[in-house]
């Protein structure tokens, strides 16, 4: 019994079914007799700055044990010392948890992080961003000679630097990129970001309407995820370039992605959608959503308010961030098919989900009446999930674009799953701002919290 | 696992999700081999009046042990017996399960009490109602001089009746009052009738277009709970003076109040609206929902059917009938949030529930053919929760107007959680009446039930 | 601890709200250390055929053995010999699963066996569809003697077939017997066939607009479960005889069976409805939506393309296959309420599903590309069922229209629930044969599966 009961109340928690079972009493009621109050999943309360920045340092030293920037020798198992002559069997010392430093989550992981050096002005937060980037501008070089002399092609550990060949590869680093050279943070990147940049732009696959698309798994598919691997990347070329074209891209592909993949009556991205048959039942894929509304989020923080598409982007965020917290479940977290309650509470998307809300009310986009409740009981459930280690807990692993729910519902869960990383410290950073924010007030803090603009 | 399996069951039903668990037979198929016969989480069965007679009985014991009409002396600890010059510490001695008799929740005991005398002529079954009141009648002037004297404010025991500061404080009770006077039931209350009916009509805060609202926890918020804390006392003044006024009223607030809380397409009451923050996602709280329809169907049982209103307010009824009866759950009850079956089946609201369907049949308003199956099986699972001493069990404690689900979803659940008494009072001798109904037919009573009007 | 945990993970297993909790691999995933494949409730991989055929035997050989056609001397317990003159207390041997020879769910079954010999060119595939007709052939004029002489109505074995009083003894057999007499299997039933057709198209009770309905539980009451007791008959009909009438009557019923039944915003079928009470929840029992798609697919089937109703029949049956396939589970399979994804786990509904969309895609009527990976599915989930001797488990038993969700969600389920073993062997052979489809493509084998139209 003291082996399985833990599993089934495991089992009973990851599918959100069970009520009042604790463990966790609201500190923020010291009346510790008090009948009209439970117990939580979660740790319902008001959310504490230090706290959340302790549990932004576990996670960061997570991720940067996670990613070593080494290259080693296949053959000898030795670090590269000369970087005269390339070696074919030169590579990127692989990760512990399989953390690759160029993949798309990366990305992410980084604007997090820069978010921290933002808010709280200590630049041991971007110390990582550093050495990755820095590494980047150091072994470009290296392992585009490796290249040309042996043609490894995806092998190549540099591959989606030097042959960007899916958004996959250029879009979420793009904006990293460009975000950390205005901000003056590590080497200058430009040629980099001029290569991955145009992949966006300019050589991804479209449908005729100029929408971003893929021919996989079928031709053509449209993909929800594909709104982070793009829109990010052109507004930040937009700001970076002051050229309107990129912002004109960026809010042509917001709407019209928005267009094939949002269900306006269920409030909800479908993961993607196959031209050819488009109609179909509906995959809400967390994570799905996740992407879509961090993209229309870093779309708005650049998008000049004059621009001709403001208005119907910021329209399209507010429909999308209201049908998402619909969803929330009595956890805090959402489920991995956001309207499916019995399928499994989903860590990245959650994470997604409180960063987005939080930046919209703290920039002003949605109302702290109604939505700060909601993102502070998401982090209640997301912050449960970073173990003593940093690590991330229940994030789902990478998955495709399916089409029938039991592929969706049986997904593993795991620490290594790197696409929560990121939006957690993104999450986390938006909290702590929301709890500076001036304009908004909290109140009643027995039991529940209600939070109200400072001016209605 | 003698100790675990029983809390692991009783968390599989509390989430309702355990199908054909037991323990009960259906005991009107008497072949016990049947095949087609499983068992089930309630006692599912047509109903029988002695059974709920002896059940109600319980519950009558259980609430007149739990209110003790008692003036004792707080530095003492003992009775007061001179009642000349008001002491300060005197107050009403605590209830064993905190039930303040002068509570909301206690207007709603009253009814149900004076239903089952009016069904079955037994006066026994209002000696708790009659208790009650002659203590308000007497002990009123000793209270009212207390605060002259002390000025104890909320501190004072009879603060609710001496200074009404909130719709609680004053709708229940003044309906109740109102329907023992006219029933010749206990002392002439028609001072505090005054009192507090004027709280309702004049004083509570509305909206500009004249709808009941509070300024908490947002300035405005407007509460499907005050449907019940002003509705059913506004149509009770309406009936005990003949003045139209207060019919309009009510007729007013019950329109207007669903309009702001009612959400046609889903059938469903939400928790409440912020007046500046609409666009929210909505709490589907089931006792809020059950306050309202109480209230609606207290309007129609006075209103007389030529008010220019009663056509509308019927429409109304017959609308959120509907959608409640949709969310009924697989055990009979409704869950906490009606549209989330993944959230624990409450008892309060879903006695509500049974009582307005049940009470709507027996008025001629909805149809037998589709209603009382509902009523029945609703009634299998809200009497399953009353326990040997008359307690109501899995009836959630008072709960405020919140914005996120982990509030919601856990609420804790008490036997002290006074809300659920009155209403399976009144559920249980409706559902007497509905058995006792000339124009309902009753067939097929082998593994289910149809019923039919006697003339279609 | 080792016989309770099965017990409970069995709970959770039914309520579908387990994730990840194996014990199936996908062996398709050769990669045994992939962390990106999980583990499944029921066996995720594209379907083989061969594994199909064998478990489609053992199913064939369970119904086989629980289909004895002995006539037996209900007092002596001996099998009758003498067929002159008949005796009052012969009857049909009792099957040890209580499956009637006679009963509607048996026309279901002779309908896989052929299709699975029509597949295969195996005429050992119906031996027992050729056993039962034999025995109808051979022994209905002793019954019809035993029931001139001895009046015994519904005690008579072959009362179906003597004299059929409601469109469950006639609709099916008929259907099954004109197939039969068609693909040449079994003996000369034109008798028959003219007696149960004459039935459903001439004497079951009807609405004034001609829709077949049923008099019980009310006056008068429409079902879901009657489009497969009549349409496949009457379509049957028209096929056999080349007359109009029977396919105008078929066309007819479907399209005004789905007008009263078939709710467009939640793309399901409700049980019924009674036509004094419209305005009432519905419930979408599994195996009502099952009945009613089987009995479309099986119009289209023959219907000729040219008759004026085809396009509007097709239009129907696409948007109930889409909203069925909405609310597959992560399981594959359908719960008994299908959009109550906290009711059991249904086996016979689920079937039928497999076959309807599996047979849709086979026939060109729905993309592959939106439908393939949701049979397969089905089929996993399905054939998981299947036990040892061929038993299909979890399937519910006859389950009457009924008026509240207690009712459906304590249905028992049964391995002699009859209703489910056509179904299976159709979803089987159809599976089969999306396999063998050559206008079908299936790539990305590993961890998910597209397909696509070969040419789109």
């Amino acid at each position: 019994m003291e082996r399985t009961l833990p599993l089934l109340l495991a089992v009973l928690f990851a599918a959100g079914a069970v009520q009042a079972a604790g463990p966790y009493r609201n500190p923020d009621n010291k009346n510790l007799s008090d009948p009209l109050e439970g117990t939580y999943p979660v740790p319902y309360k008001l959310p504490v700055a230090a706290e959340i920045t302790a549990q932004l340092e576990r996670v960061r030293g997570f991720i940067d044990r996670a990613t070593p920037s080494r290259i080693v020798d296949r053959k000898t198992g030795q670090p590269v010392t000369d970087f005269g002559a390339p070696v074919a069997s030169a590579f990127v010392e692989t990760s512990p948890n399989d953390f690759g430093i160029m993949n798309y989550e990366m990305g992410v992981v980084h604007a997090g992080l820069m978010n921290m050096r933002a808010l709280t002005g200590d630049a041991g937060w971007t110390a990582l961003t550093e050495r990755h980037l820095a590494f980047f501008k150091e072994r470009t070089p290296y392992f585009r000679a490796q290249e040309e002399q042996f043609k490894l092609g995806r092998a190549n550990s540099f591959a989606r630097f030097i042959k960007p060949h899916a958004l996959d590869d250029a879009g979420s680093m793009t904006a990293a990129m460009i975000r950390a050279r205005l901000a003056g943070i590590g080497p200058d990147l430009s040629q980099q970001i001029a290569t991955s940049g145009d992949w966006v732009h300019k050589q991804q696959v479209r449908l005729k309407d100029g929408t971003l698309a893929r021919n996989r798994p079928q031709a053509w598919s449209v993909w929800a995820d594909d709104m982070y691997m793009s829109i990010p990347a052109l507004a930040e070329l937009g700001r970076f370039s002051g050229e309107r074209r990129y912002f004109d891209d960026a809010v042509k592909n917001a709407l019209q992605l928005s267009g094939y993949l949002f269900n306006k009556e269920v409030g909800l991205y479908t993961h993607g959608v196959h031209l050819h048959a488009p109609d179909a039942p509906q995959f809400y894929w967390g994570r799905a959503n996740g992407w879509a509304v961090l993209a229309i989020s870093d779309l708005l923080d650049v998008l000049p308010k004059t621009h001709p598409g403001y208005k119907k982007v910021l329209a399209q965020h507010r429909r999308a961030l209201l049908g998402i917290a619909r969803q929330q479940s009595g956890s805090g977290l959402w489920h991995q098919m956001l309207d499916r309650h019995d399928s499994f509470l989903e860590t990245s998307g959650s994470a997604m989900f409180v960063y987005a809300i939080a930046h919209a009310i703290n920039q002003g986009w949605i109302s702290p009446t109604t939505y700060c409740s909601i993102a502070q009981a998401g982090w209640a459930g997301v912050s449960s999930r970073i173990n003593p280690e940093g690590g991330i807990e229940d994030g789902v692993v990478a998955t495709t674009l399916a089409g029938d729910h039991v592929y969706y519902y049986n997904r593993p869960v795991s620490v290594n799953a790197m696409a929560g990383y990121g939006p957690v410290l993104l999450a986390g950073a938006e909290i702590i701002k929301l709890l500076n924010n001036p304009n908004v007030v909290i109140t009643d803090k027995v039991k529940t919290y209600h939070y109200r603009p400072k001016t209605p």
